[in-house]
């Protein structure tokens, strides 16, 4: 039986752009998702032509990213009433492909931007609104090669050590910052973005608790990009280094600066980030199962379908009931937190690594049922079973960010 | 951080009803239970004096049990509108007690009676309403001992394997149906209740598809019950077979006598049942964090407590995600099933399968985290583990209730 | 299929011994294991006319409790040349009943005794070898209250906390030892033994480094015994605690004084316990196997025996695996540890956290296979599951005993 | 601490092969499988010049190859005496690259044909023991497009349903036979093999039970050989389809031609498959496990080795038990069935399930403790993983082959 939505009270509107972005899901990401997820070199990826452009093209068309910028800016901000809106919405891209639903969602500078009083950057913000030709990509440059599990340990409060400080260090001289230092091969859209909201240590004395937040557009003197990552998943996400070597931003440019305010505004992103993840990987758990599904009331062994087989229908029962239970958690905290913002951030975790166990747990018992079939690249499961795997690592391997949700329990 | 209801959409009606159910789950129902599990012998769980009945009589106290009886014959059915009702008031009984909650909410036979035309179970039900002290006691009389399993299979339209059939037969003589037949020990209520509603074959040679319906009082010659079954979990909860020897009642007492409406109403009455298991879970599996959580910021070890050790963390970060899984899914579905009746049978397997297991693991987690004190009868949890692993398998054993929900994907 | 033996060179001595043992098991353990179990209050298992007191005299009469004393004092230490030899045997009285296992196999005093050149103590050690009537009864005091998991970070040379060391302590007063404190409710055989090895504490500025052990006759003035602990499983097993009081030994009888000395022992004495473990728990594994497929084999619903159901043969064939791995792992470690004495503590801890996990494994997939009767005390298979549970605990939580056996690799 | 040998009875001349095939593991294919892993299409891995050719050729100079052949044939069958000697070869085999591993021992045919009195055949099997430049090359050909997992049911005797019979059938004309069918994408050496054994169907009526296996040239005309397989792990191992049109081979070619008999040999051929993949993925795990090991002991995260986080240590000793686990009993199973052929099938079938979730579950959990470096690249363990993965489903899915064991429980 294909899915039917159990949650009856989803508001029309939402329905209707449910519907639009799972056409776009299905019929645009899907298809070049595998295509790119083919492509041997990384570069190939990005380069002038790869059809990665086209969807990105696409997404900026349907003017979902104008969403996360406020009204004022042009942007589309709060026009969304439904509080499981960004579960539902997100649930859709997730499906049609998940490396590419984290690049074409990356919308981090822009949104910083349109938070400052600064009149570029809030032109940065409005001229994102209307860039329906994707001139402007942004990125999320956190992590960093000795600081990646770090940075979640940097919400508690009491976690100082100034051995565990970001490398990547701004100072301030005159009215610029200076930044010197690199960020890891993780960031997601790390050799395509235009603008990065970079994570930053100001004061090194006071490890995590010393940190600031600034936008900065990657064109300036002294930025350097790393070559596109070659890894197991997840493979039409770009993600790369980005090095700065006396880069020069101005004041204005570090949209936060103070330790104290970038405490609560890194729990923020966090929060959304992990929140953002839950529900997408929804999308993935259900990929995963659909295939799972039909492929097992058509194979035949034995003389008849395989879903016939007692211990074929309950792995298939048991992968059902994991995706309705990330499904129904994820939206229940996502509804949560956009009624109650900033949201809950140890929530927000609990739905990332239950949504990403689910969709590696189910894509992997797939593939059980796929037999060898599951192995081949001819066949859609195991691209999803490797998105799905590198899911459970990125924004936070699962055990450090469960290490850091136990600290709100 | 003590639980806090992440759904601030509930309604401060039901709100209301959630604070004096809990009151009495944690009052009453909890050190009720407690005391109930250590008795040795089953037989004096329902003796006279027993603080069984204390529970029994306070809970009707409460009018909840009215809330099955529809208005008309004097109860509140309707009253409570907030769709997620049921699964907000079940984790509140199912944290206090998990045996003595599937005792109390045993309405069965009175809800049936309201539905018949017959005056005389019409009153019945009225007088259910008025029933403070706990005269009258229901019980769900279906399972038997060569046909556990088979029932929920029975809920499929093509199983009719006239080997599957049920034991207990009804065959029409003039205007009464004369039962033969026994019920398995594992009827809930099944030695202390007055009135039955009882499963029988009408047809043998459909088997399953042969069934129908009676309410049966259980003062009729002819019935008899076991002793008290003696068990590992859910001590509070009394459960014994019931045997019919050429037991009559009026034709009328047959309240669904076709085959085809059974088909129906069988499928109706696992959809509930399933669906308040799967409610009633997870507040078991809440009560075992609760203790787990507690228990790991108090014990000292090696000199600090044992939640600062990062495997503790990591269990009981599991163990939270667990919880909210499954509390996330069993509203979802309770709001959907509410919504649009009769429900969806294979969602609320889905609910019962994951609130289950849940329970079940989160308080075999919260033993590793009591160590050795764990296993001690001065401690709680070793009691809420064994009634949740009960649950696994009480109102059909998970495996047999998957395979009947697969097939339904 | 039965279980046949894979190991077809163990020598016919040690499966004659194997064969008598096994006879032991099945017709004296078991029944008297699980008439025990039935008792509602521990002391009644170890009142005067229990079938606790035959059993144990029974095991005396197989004279190989003589297997651990050296042939100079009258023992039989050496006499079994296989080195698999233990891991053979103490699977049988794991598949007897694994409480009165540990009870009747506890000679840890009295070996203690034949170490040491103190013509008392070995005369002690003699009288244990003759003692067919178990007058003499032993026990290992090492678990306390607020010291747990601590000890086996004991074996690690660099844990000298001191505010992880003992409470028990023992102080030089002349040519005696005072002994003052008190051990925990964990100690096997605690109620009933005549004689202990107690770990004490002599220079608590060192914490665990700081330690000693003493042969201590249960008689002595000072000594009180706790009542035993009522528990979930294990209950043939009689626990308690151990009081001191100004309890007074000669210095003699502190077999082993220095510090550095008792690392060795420590180490040693934690080797053999986890290995023992390991090797005993293969029977529970194998008792709750047997039960599960002889009952799939016999139970039949839908008109064949459940065994036919594609899901139950996964289950257990899974179960199967489960068990002949324990067993291979625990035989292979046996080997290594008696050819290599003193052995490999992580190994062997490993065994036992790997046995453990099999045999709660594979009883609790028993219980799902049993369903409703995997939970009624009619059938044997809730007692196995009880009994397995504890020992994931017992003798060091799992996890712990991990944490430790992690440092060495 | 490395890996040390707990078997301290294995035999120096085992112990000096042991140590020269690790070394060739280690040295030769470790390299090899990293370089082939990474070739984009697998048509390059086969391609001229590729290192697989020297890998395959350095294998040959082991000698190693010659073990299958009988001596009067020119081989050493019977040279090496230790019934373990099977497991701790294949162990190293595995450690250095299970896809190679498998490539590389394929060595069927020519075994098949040793076993035949028809003089060419035997001048095969000595041909095939002097060929150190690789000019023979042998393969399984028994997967079948519609039938996987069936082929393991054919090793019952009572699974003779023709609906679940070979597509490849084999008809008598004169004194030759002739294929016709396909064997599928899953041969592997598939298309590089110079000669198979093939799996036919001699009596389409009786199913599975109708069956012969024949060796066959794959030079001869009418052989096809289809395109390598592009797939997720194992990717230096060549697989392919074979297609049979009107392929005659002598009549004596089929060296199995009695049903009857051929279902010993299918179970043999079973038993051996399994137990060499078995003992295989000992390997992989183990080359898992020491990768996170040495990776934990040297990655830093906020200022200590992630060695020393709790969760981690408890990461890793869980894999080192599984791993432990896994070859205790590979081992064990293969003295048995050294000892004892034709061995036991289902405990053969139980170390292959166990050795390869081993692989799996250490590999995957290597991941987690690899964090985002555990998805690149160029990191190894990833390649590890897939490796892993697919030998969960190769030579039989695991569920599917566990039925079949099941059925001899």
């Amino acid at each position: 039986m294909a899915y039917f939505e159990l949650d009856t009270t989803i508001s029309k509107e939402l329905l209707a752009m449910k519907k639009e972005v799972g056409n776009f899901a299905r019929k645009v990401m899907r298809p070049a998702g595998i295509e790119l997820d083919k492509l041997h070199d990384p570069a190939d990826v990005i380069a002038q032509g790869s059809v990665l452009w086209d969807v990105m093209k696409d997404f900026r068309k349907l003017h979902l990213h104008a969403l996360s910028i406020p009204k004022d800016l042009g942007g589309l901000k709060g026009d969304v009433s439904d509080p499981k809106a960004s579960a539902v919405l997100y649930e859709e891209l997730g499906y049609g492909d998940i490396g590419l639903g984290i690049s074409i969602a990356s919308s981090n500078p822009f949104r910083m931007a349109a938070s400052s009083p600064d009149p570029k950057l809030q032109q940065l913000a409005r001229d994102y609104v209307q860039d329906d030709e994707c001139n402007l990509i942004g990125c999320w440059a956190i992590t960093e090669p000795m600081h990646g599990s770090d940075w979640i340990s940097g919400t508690d409060n009491d976690f100082d050590d100034p051995k565990a400080g970001p490398e990547l260090s701004a100072r301030l001289v005159g009215d610029e910052y200076v930044l010197n230092g690199q960020k890891a091969a993780w960031v997601s859209n790390g050799t395509i973005a235009t603008h990065a909201t970079v994570h930053v240590n100001i004061d090194p004395s006071k490890g995590m608790q010393g940190n600031g937040l600034a936008v900065v557009p990657l064109d300036l003197p002294g930025v350097r990009k790393g070559k596109p990552l070659d890894k197991i998943g997840q493979r039409p996400l770009n993600q790369g280094e980005i090095f700065f070597e006396e880069v020069k931003i101005p004041k204005s440019y570090m949209v936060i600066e103070d330790p104290k305010q970038m405490q609560g505004a890194i729990k923020e992103i966090f929060t959304e980030a992990n929140a953002g993840m839950g529900q997408a990987l929804v999308g993935v758990a259900q990929a995963a199962f659909d295939e799972a599904l039909k492929y097992a009331k058509e194979r035949v062994q034995g003389g008849i379908p395989i879903f016939e087989h007692k211990n074929i229908k309950l792995q298939l029962f048991d992968m059902f009931t994991k995706v309705e239970a990330a499904r129904a958690y994820a939206r229940r905290m996502a509804a949560y937190n956009a009624l109650n913002p900033p949201g809950s951030l140890h929530h927000a975790i609990a739905a990332k690594v239950l949504s990403t166990k689910a969709a590696h747990g189910v894509a992997r018992e797939a593939i059980s049922i796929f037999g060898g079939n599951g192995l081949a690249k001819e066949y859609p499961i195991e691209k999803i079973f490797r998105d799905a795997l590198a899911s459970t690592i990125e924004d936070g391997e699962n055990n450090a960010l469960s290490l850091r949700g136990a600290n709100d329990l």
